[in-house]
């Protein structure tokens, strides 16, 4: 999204861009403010978490932590809740225009903090379905959505500890930062595409396990699964809102644009 | 990536990007050409429709066109072929270094029509699945995969002629072209992220269809499971690679750099 976004100029004083040069009115009609967005996406993310608890609620027995089916559903749940709605939080924090100024430290302290919430959250997802196989004799990771949603956390447990040995710990040097920084923000898009990808494979293999029988089966598209399957439509619009959002230009710090932020060093401060 | 790539600098007459400023030998040494990285991308491609069309025929018994579960085959060998790595060189056209330079037009016309191909392919996948279907008296339309890919092939249909109106078609208003433009940029790349889904959501669910009895159950991870999910992980695979080299500034037409193109005019005919 950078031809757009170049042509817009500069940032004001106020932190909201000014056009250097002149804008056709359709586009300034459709520049939408990052903070109303925001305020859109986390209802978006609130419906993704009440949608999923409310599936595990209503259709699947609720919850418990014995190894049971009750147990299996805080899998759903906290793997949304974590590796795709907080960790999207965490992912848009620079674009807060209160980060677009002052010191970085807080800003890069809170990132660092929400994705560690948001791992926790996810081992505690596969606590819970570790346990109920281990506990109904089931063997784990042999379909491919556990291959492939393994392989995102650990991806994601790779990405915490490279971004906080490199950007929070005082000891990386400087052409270090500048080197991994595009590394980091390219994985940190992939990672929440690779949890959209596990959720619906795996939103899709629940169904086809529980509805199995009668009036109940899944293609006959009972209830439950027109529910969960708008689950996975209302996951895969955040991410794409996310990773849009990640891809604006003038959504992000400002100093991205300045031409003092092109020396690596700078780059790395961002 | 912007920050690492804004640090290097202007390009050479010879179309190789020649560093304004010092960058860091390691960065150098990392710095990969685009050409021998889209040969293995291109053979990474090539073992992707080897594996889904081995995976068909040796385990699945095989192709028809005549409604059955060989008829079905096509669907998957054609959806990958088609969403994914015909999608996906169609994606990369403006990166070859010989797009950098002349007209723009045939290269143009070339990524149109490997996306037309890519969509025809596509189309063509839904016509087996919906015969196999329609032939076995299965509903259709009711798993979040089929949800899911449809709405991709959709999405992808909206993008082409949308592509084709825009930037092909003389009538559109050059302002219009520079505001569709990073639009059809990110659709580009969401679109492919979600055909990598829909191969994820599909390839799990066919392997719990036909993997279902005795030592060939899907859990105890017979051969072809192994095979089938190594099938998915090579195509995800693929995808990020696609999506990582179209993210990666030093790949994109040099002028994508310059201060001319930052007046949405050029901004358009990039």
């Amino acid at each position: 999204m950078e031809a757009a976004d170049e042509a817009e100029g500069a940032v004001g004083p106020g932190g909201r861009r000014a056009g250097l040069r002149c804008r056709h009115p359709v586009a300034e009609m459709l520049d939408l403010p990052f903070l109303p967005f925001c305020v859109l996406l986390g209802g978006l993310g609130f419906v993704c978490v009440a949608f999923v608890s409310a599936w595990c609620q209503h259709w699947r027995g609720g919850f418990a932590w014995d190894g049971s089916a009750q147990m299996f559903n805080w899998h759903p749940v906290l793997m949304v809740t974590g590796m795709v709605v907080l960790y999207g939080a965490a992912a848009l924090v620079y674009r807060l225009p209160p980060a677009w100024s002052g010191p970085k430290l807080p800003w890069k302290v809170l990132h660092g903090t929400l994705a560690l919430v948001a791992f926790g959250l996810a081992v505690l997802g596969l606590v819970a379905v570790f346990r109920f196989h281990n506990h109904n004799g089931t063997p784990n990771m042999y379909s491919l959505h556990s291959w492939l949603g393994l392989a995102t956390v650990l991806l994601f447990s790779c990405q915490w500890l490279a971004g906080f040995s490199a950007f929070l710990l005082p000891w990386a040097p400087t052409w270090l930062r500048a080197l991994y920084k595009p590394v980091h923000v390219f994985f940190g898009s992939t990672i929440l595409m690779l949890s959209v990808a596990s959720c619906m494979s795996g939103i899709n293999e629940k169904l086809f396990f529980s509805l199995k029988n009668g009036t109940m089966e899944y293609k006959r598209l009972p209830p439950e699964a027109v529910f969960a399957n708008t689950l996975g439509l209302l996951i895969l619009l955040f991410g794409v809102l996310v990773l849009g959002a990640l891809a604006r230009p003038s959504w992000k710090r400002p100093d991205a644009d300045s031409p003092d932020s092109r020396q690596p060093l700078l780059a790395a401060e961002r």
